[in-house]
């Protein structure tokens, strides 16, 4: 008797959660449903009252994660029309980092009235960017006590992790410090929520907060030169133990169960970051294959057996995308965006109607113009730094450049060249994985851009002269979280043992995958060259025109 | 009795020729009228026949210059209704090096039946750029030999030029070069049918012939060593007197007054180039101030009581622009043309549609925006090269470059930024031009960029830090013309003894004059920093990317 199970994913985003139930013989999902966070987005003032918040800040209502399982959970449930019964195991990802504070029982401060008018209360939503000046400061104490970790983080931490966040609550509100138990991950919080138990994801632990597998967190030496009040930090309020992500973290209590409809006592996995999940949701699980996640930027993962040291990247975490494995991060700051702000800002109206009369998006005459030519025709390279550069270069000042115009430039020849810059920007990243010890043999697509635009893949593949797939569907994330409730609940609830096995079984094989077409990978190594040079002068210090550009924007702002 | 005299200038240009009739004492033109030449220009096929002609080839029939005379001429005259006894010279400004083969009587050969199917017997008009392997051979010969008069050219002669276009005949029309008895500039031409004297003016036999008023022209040895059969060219089929623009040659013929409705006898002057033409009329005649003739592209012209070696100019010539004094004329190969570029093929619909609510042209609303900004402000610098670099560089191959995109850039960002590099590309050649012992203390507009762009001109004041005028009317070219026929005419007549005194009178202050502001000035000498820094790294050998580009794009092609 072979009765089909599923496994619940909850993929929490930034302006609404989703639940997906997914067939773990097939990897179908069967049904699903989204709820649209009620307070949303919270950048203007407190719901309900007239307190203003600062430019910079983005908080979020833990009630809104609550309402998910009690909403979208039971709805997908009815759509699938699966039985509570056959739901073996729940996983989940969750922007981050994500965090809030809270009691000792897992009560958020903001659910207190003493509390709720104050928005240090809040959750703190990953794009929350006030934090910037404690970010300058952790990285100036970093450097000075050259910090171990450091270099584990492309030698810059940013205004949105943990210790950043933290310390700004220290700064501005030193009674919430004084008043939270936790510091706590949103992903971390809900599996609290419906397990009783607080663990600690380390992928969230990892990438945010610089927890090392071997070595723990930031040392308490190095918190108290930061500020003497963080003593003993990682031991109280940011306590708990560090798992990897699908590890079965507890089982879901008869509270939880009644809010979602489900049965009690299944698997609860621990969660991992949204655009991780989408790693495993990819069919990603071994060395020597890259995800690349596309959408307005681009995450560019891998894992290794080993932990090297990859200059420029975001983050190497052990356990942190597959459990047992080191896992990398590194990205490009802007990607879809870059092709966005030229749809937008640089196709003249002619050239709108004429792809209207079509019956095409300007996007998809852009695409069919520019992909009729060869490699090199148009004569134009750009530096695809319109957002900055993440990786190598972590430089948010270095901006875009485009060289090589004439008389004769048209649209369609500047957006293969925005195409094939962000293509050169991904070859860099990829040739650093490999000269620091990191195999990559295959390029995987997942995300918003990897489903519409052939173009793109085709050039990457020719650029990088590595086969390229197009991995799993397009809900990679919800579709990976959700194969870490089949881990959780392991092999003899009906899931997996291992996340390869888990992928072996639920990621489809698209059957889509870019070649390398010799003859115009030999032209990108010519045009790559040149690329190469001119990102080491306007990337490496040898011309800082960019930075200084920058400087005359911002004066007198 | 104090009867108002008129001198008529003659403007031909590429499409069409004109008539003006000017008062000597106001400068106010009182006529004028255009005869659009029947042949237009010639790139097609020979008139009347099937004779096709090959890429890069462009003619004029020599017939619509004679045309001219007999139409614009009486119509002008009637508009203005003017007496043709108070008409006391005549003055030509005429493209160059527009040439044509003419009998010894300076019959055209293309007015033979014998001639008038072979293409080389009718005139070569200045952008006749079929005989570039001419030009690089006669480069490459002056090369090896050493010749003095490159450096004069900034390095490189031009396949437009005199010598070029005489090579390629004999190349490809050996029968051609014997049959004719000359090959004489197209304005030379018209005075020698006016007249019936055959000179030469100095500013074509310089700028584009490459005579020197102290050393003559290249030496016959040189020519031997183009091609033997070159043995005596200057001495036969290109001889004749070099006078300078202004000088009278003769007087006209009856059988020419009547062609034009004019009094026999009067005085004809020796014409000028076109542009040239536009510094008298721009009321520029003494040392230290530069007319810029701002158009498609912009010529920079300046005289000087000394001879001076500036490198990248397209030349210098004695007596070339105003007699006595030496003549300098660098260039930018696009400005605007640049404007053009952009606004056609880089602004979007939507901008286009918000400029029209407005009433305004998409040129008007990218101007006002564009004017709003502070200096730096968008955070943008380009390399002003879409149509290559004339001065300093002389370098066809060179493409344009534009740095410091963010996702906030918005069109009118990069319409300024584009304004600013033509500014500072001007800023280059004036400073070159000091570098080199040529002073220049002032700039002086014209053309048609002059009259509509009170950015442009601010931007150019504030970048070079110094006043910048706008010259005379949108007409220099035709009143610089009418000028040099007054000249002609002298004092006793009517007219007068030096272009400095006639333009005293014939050029109307018109009292535009942008002033340097001193805080945007320093800004744009951080800015200019950065412009040059970019100007030498890509345009002096240091990184030569885009010349590699260039051969990309023109590979399979």
């Amino acid at each position: 008797m072979s009765q089909t199970k599923y496994a619940l994913g909850l993929d929490f985003g930034t302006e609404s959660g989703r639940a997906v139930v997914v067939d773990v013989g097939s990897g179908q999902t069967v049904g699903s449903a989204t709820y649209r966070y009620a307070d949303g987005v919270i950048d203007e003032k407190l719901p309900g009252t007239s307190i203003r918040l600062g430019p910079d800040w983005a908080l979020q209502n833990p009630a809104d994660y609550l309402a998910t399982l009690k909403q979208a959970v039971p709805e997908a449930l009815k759509v699938a029309g699966v039985q509570a019964d056959d739901v073996i195991g729940i996983g989940i990802d969750f922007t981050a980092c994500t965090i809030l504070p809270t009691r000792a029982d897992g009560t958020p401060l903001c659910f207190e009235a003493e509390w709720k008018g104050n928005p240090h209360a809040w959750t703190k939503l990953w794009k929350h960017h006030a934090a910037q000046p404690e970010a300058d400061r952790i990285n100036a104490v970093a450097v000075e006590r050259g910090e171990a970790w450091l270099p584990l983080y492309g030698g810059r931490i940013s205004s949105e992790w943990l210790h950043s966040k933290t310390l700004q609550i220290l700064d501005e509100s030193p009674d919430v410090y004084t008043a939270m138990d936790r510091i706590v991950e949103a992903g971390d919080w809900v599996v609290w929520q419906m397990t009783g138990v607080e663990k600690r994801n380390a992928c969230a632990a990892g990438y945010k907060g610089m927890w090392n597998k071997a070595t723990g967190y930031p040392s308490n030496d190095f918190l108290r030169a930061l500020d003497p009040r963080l003593d003993g930090f990682h031991q109280t309020k940011a306590a708990g133990e560090v798992v990897a992500p699908g590890a079965r973290v507890g089982h879901l209590t008869r509270q939880a169960a009644a809010w979602m409809g489900l049965r009690h006592g299944i698997a609860v996995a621990a969660p991992t970051i949204d655009a991780h999940a989408a790693v495993p949701g990819a069919g990603v699980t071994t060395p020597g294959r890259m995800a690349l996640i596309l959408g307005t930027s681009t995450c560019h993962m891998i894992v290794d057996e080993e932990q090297h040291l990859v200059p420029g990247i975001s983050g190497v975490v052990g356990d942190g995308i597959i459990p047992g494995l080191y896992g990398y991060e590194g990205g490009q700051a802007g990607v879809g965006d870059i092709f966005e702000w030229f749809v937008e800002n640089a196709v003249p109206g002619w050239y709108e109607r004429r792809a209207a009369e079509a019956g095409l998006s300007v996007y998809q005459a852009l695409e069919r113009d520019a992909a009729q030519q060869r490699p090199g025709e148009a004569g134009l390279i750009a530096l695809d730094w319109w957002n900055g550069n993440r990786s190598v270069l972590v430089n948010a000042g270095l901006s875009g450049l485009l060289i090589g115009m004439t008389l004769g430039t048209r649209p369609p020849d500047i957006f293969r060249a925005l195409i094939e810059a962000t293509a050169f920007g991904t070859r860099i990243i990829v040739d650093t994985f490999e000269q620091n010890g990191v195999r990559v043999k295959e390029l995987v697509a997942c995300g918003g851009l990897a489903e519409r635009n052939k173009l793109l893949l085709q050039i990457y593949a020719d650029v990088t002269g590595r086969e390229f797939v197009v991995g799993g569907t397009g809900q990679a994330s919800a579709l990976g979280a959700a194969m870490l409730g089949a881990l959780a609940a392991g092999r003899q609830a009906g899931g997996f043992d291992s996340l390869t096995k888990a992928a072996q079984s639920m990621v489809a094989d698209t059957g889509e995958t870019y070649r390398p077409n010799a003859a115009h990978h030999k032209v990108y190594q010519s045009l790559f060259a040149d690329y190469q040079r001119l990102h080491d002068t306007f990337g490496r210090g040898e011309n800082d025109v960019m930075l200084r550009l920058r400087e005359l924007r911002h004066q007198g702002v």
